[in-house]
């Protein structure tokens, strides 16, 4: 088990979804950074359920208790601490997954490795440990606020907004349950997502990640690279398939002479293909990503599991889940982009 | 600078493209282990550049020195210090980057932040790095002989292999220049590389990877998941832009209803859109990943550059560069890849 | 700030003195470990406050509540989250220590490092802090059941053990106050101790601690020797000022001829000078070593203090103190060595 | 095996007594330091073997050869690999080595522990290893030159220097070969090494390490308190068994109103025995420690020794060892200490 992110400014987290309490311990905080708690809690609940219709209505408070490392409304440099109590750990609602691997989750995984799980609601392995990620990804932000960091829904099954990133609109974000800027596309998202409800099924979808006003000198080669940390952290997220920048996946199909990106004498490029960063180290350009989601595995619908015990039988998916799972995931993306752009900068530091 | 990859099984180098020599250290390798030489040099042999009219024609030998660690054929368990002596390191041919900063690649971006760099060739940011990666990757995979890794060149430029992975046999992929194992596309490739050579231009493309046989239970969760360890390392090498693995960037664009993989009775899956990988824990299906590259930067064109002035001026690109980089990546794509499972394998022993 | 022990059964920690509560995350922990939850209560009770005279009369109930990690009373692989509140953080017993640096206390340094500083009860460099590591080393102990480990006071002030570990029976620590299995030297300290406190005055004192059923073959060197390791480890524990094994201080005045320890047919050794460790690992003899405590800096005296406005002042000390630290520091002391040898214990595993 | 030391500025190494060369990695070195190549080879210089006739008197050259990361006289902030070539590498000497366990050597531990060992002269468990150090070292002195780290031999056997270190003047230190500052003691320690060494015998002693004009603020709290790295880079060296500093094992004799340093109003104090260090971080005051070495457990007498095949056979000791080990540590515990400081200046940066 590896529950650590990070090399200087380290979050290590702990929690089941259904135990008492998720939480974790945020190491390397620089002190004197002024934090503010409604933030942090404006971000979580940009993450927590049953904000809109289209996403899953199980019901949580997540507040988050803060216990060490925050003195006066200022870090002191010493370790924070933080927990959110969980409000429905008691919930008989799983009892049924104590003997049955679901496919797609992470149930006989776990069980291989550990001959041992928490089955209750995916234990260790839900997505509710994310609420912990948008916590320490939102002292983060605080960290460093001259970094302006958007993600937004792309795309949702087949619908994908149609424009470069710079003709966009980023304070629509927030105006739709989708949370997608482009605001034609965005009612079509969400059309999409309740049919999908209806039918019990679930459907994928892409999240792109613009971050700007990026100091030059962000990462650390050969093996910590920028682009390479960021796609780590985001590889890290339930359910994620893919990620690439700048250029991506269609620079592989393009000529050099296409693709490079010519200097203005300023040190700026006249085009960005780069994504913002050259050789793992940013260059002052914006960075922008994207993260394919495959669609969630729980579905309403009946689905053949495998039992403990070698069988295959049929089981009706139940809970409250969401359809579609990008426009929770927004939040998610923001945090960790956070987290390493804070530990990058704490790095370089050492060198300068 | 972060110039060690791993965590039980680690690799930390060092070296420039122009430097005396380039090498590394191999810590925590098990014991006992038999280690052919000879296995060791026909994968730098792989890597090597001259191998074939469409890769660069610099002539470098690429002899590996063990220094360390290997006594009498075997592995002590103490560290393993290799070294790669560099032939041509006091070449001119790079004086003309003394004073100019080229288009994508990572001279801009180390003068600002180091203050201070060994222009010669790209310096430290040269992809003569990966020499280290096959070395060490050549051990590992050594210390793993059941795990077989099989990554082959899958598109250059809109060129691609239309067929899924499991209709190819591997064991043709050694037989062309281009290390496609689809005889066919292959000659298609080879061509297409030919011609762009002749424009001084260079193309992108991608590179599959299958892993096969592999154990179930390697990945270290929450933050170790084997995929966005394997994300990571690909993320490492010298322009790539993207990563996906099962599904990847398609997933992102079905409902769960088609993607979810129904098991069978013995914990296998009929279908095997996960990749091999459950909540971040190989399930024993086949692990496979696509890996997006950039076309190389440098072109034999005339190109405009920034001087450290502050100036734009043009530059004739010189020396001898791939127009693909994709032919030669192969290797260095496998020898990552044995890396990060070793590592995963040596940690889950910890578990057990 | 880093607040992580342990390279594969790691500690991270949190808390300040007067804080909400203490606490930390246990990562690395092996899954299907059964785990008394009424050992690792006991084994806090042996730390807490008030349980005799001649300790500090400050009261704490010390309960710890785990929040993840164990299901059904056995660990499951994942993170252990854990938190002991504490009861009287709202005390104003510290308000004096608002604007004074108190001599031999971290206030000044902290102060100076970070700019900023939880004062209560010396915040996060109160050894409040080792209630954390209490409840780490209970559950370690509980991974390696066969290994003994045994601390005792071994000295306090000039009053000391005059007799080998071998004549001492282990079983008589916990019968006094203050944990001495010789009883007669145990009377004599605790007379001394009640003297010292009467002074409003502290002393200090030593600790021994033995190891035994050690396998062989736990360290890695170069940097990671297991007697480099306990070392640190000791030297963590507030108030510690030197740590010596096996000959310690003494064998620098040895020749080789005497020092020595010559070999048994079967591998053990006639003598133990080295104290069970040879080139950092050990060969299965008794590990011993020896912790030097300086005497507790808080007087219940009038004491000259520097203000924050850079005067000297006299201050009467106030609180509860112990005048002697070493009686609660035993179960310390035993649950760092539980940790690091089962963090060794871990990593030998990964070599066979 | 662990083969790095540090945690931002680390040095990896490798190398057996035998082998073709030792070497190592430094990672983490600020870019834009200038480095004295001449100063690197007179600090190797003091630790070669061959110096003086109490010393042994084989044959190295001891020449580092810089591999990469120092760009016409500079850093550039890139890994800087190092080597040393070993001379007399093919010697048989040690041939009578392979099949037994000398006493208080590793021989029989890294045998248990790995299964294989290279035998000659003690392999990687040799203090050969120790040249690596001493050549980071003398980088890290050259990084924070304000910093006067100053080792001395402090006592040989039986014979100690009586005086506080403030008497002492440390450019007396390398004007004689047992490396004493107090040139009368130092006479004493050298007529008794030579005698030791006509009885084929060894002895051990204590260095003393005094590190003025630190700042304050180095040490990082909880788990890297300044002291107990020391402690632990001090332990790492062969041969030592204890480690104390300020006070040390007689703070443990005091009572707290005698050792208590009262502050100055200009947060200095008036006494020194906390050794520079409150709560883990440096106060700015002397930091001094000290370090036990046993004797060398190789005699040129005969010794009985363990075959491994289980029989107690009497051997000769052959070869060229040193008497005492302590004078030429002196410039081992410098370069440790020289790193430890490096490290904690580069982790405070972070946190301003």
């Amino acid at each position: 088990m590896a529950n650590t992110i990070g090399k200087i400014f380290t979050l290590t987290t702990f929690g089941e979804s259904h135990g008492l309490a998720l939480g974790g311990i945020i190491d390397g905080c620089p002190s004197n950074v002024t934090i503010s708690l409604d933030f942090i809690q404006s971000e979580l609940n940009r993450r927590k359920p049953g904000q809109s219709k289209i996403v899953t209505q199980r019901k949580e408070a997540d507040e988050v208790k803060f216990l060490s490392g925050i003195f006066e409304g200022k870090t002191t440099g010493t370790s924070i601490g933080f927990i959110i109590e969980n409000e429905n750990q008691k919930s008989n609602d799983y009892d049924h997954l104590k003997d049955t691997f679901r496919p797609n989750h992470a149930d006989f995984t776990y069980d291989q490795k550990y001959g041992n799980r928490d089955y209750r609601g995916g234990g260790r392995s839900s997505a509710r440990e994310t609420v912990n990620w948008v916590v320490a990804g939102a002292i983060a932000k605080q960290i460093i606020p001259e970094i302006k960091i958007n993600a937004f829904v792309s795309s949702v099954g087949e619908i994908f907004i149609d424009k470069p990133y710079q003709e966009l609109d980023f304070s629509l974000t927030e105006t739709n349950p989708v949370r997608c800027p482009d605001l034609e596309t965005a009612s079509k998202m969400e059309a999409y997502i309740s049919e999908i409800k209806k039918e019990g099924d679930s459907v994928g979808g892409t999240i792109t990640c613009v971050i700007q006003n990026v100091p030059i000198g962000l990462g650390e080669p050969i093996f910590d690279k920028l682009h390479a940390q960021l796609g780590k952290a985001m590889l890290s997220i339930n359910a994620v398939k893919g990620f690439e920048y700048g250029g991506g996946f269609c620079a592989a199909k393009m000529k050099g002479s296409e693709h490079n990106d010519l200097f203005n004498e300023d040190g700026t490029t006249r085009s960005n293909l780069s994504g913002g960063i050259q050789g793992g180290i940013s260059n002052g350009m914006d960075i922008y990503f994207r993260v394919a989601f495959k669609p969630v595995a729980t579905l309403l619908q009946k689905q053949e599991v495998l039992t403990n015990d070698g069988k295959i039988i049929e089981q009706q998916g139940k809970g409250r889940h969401d359809p579609c799972v990008v426009p929770r995931a927004v939040p998610i993306v923001e945090a960790l982009a956070a987290m390493v752009l804070v530990d990058f900068t704490l790095m370089d530091k050492v060198n300068k």
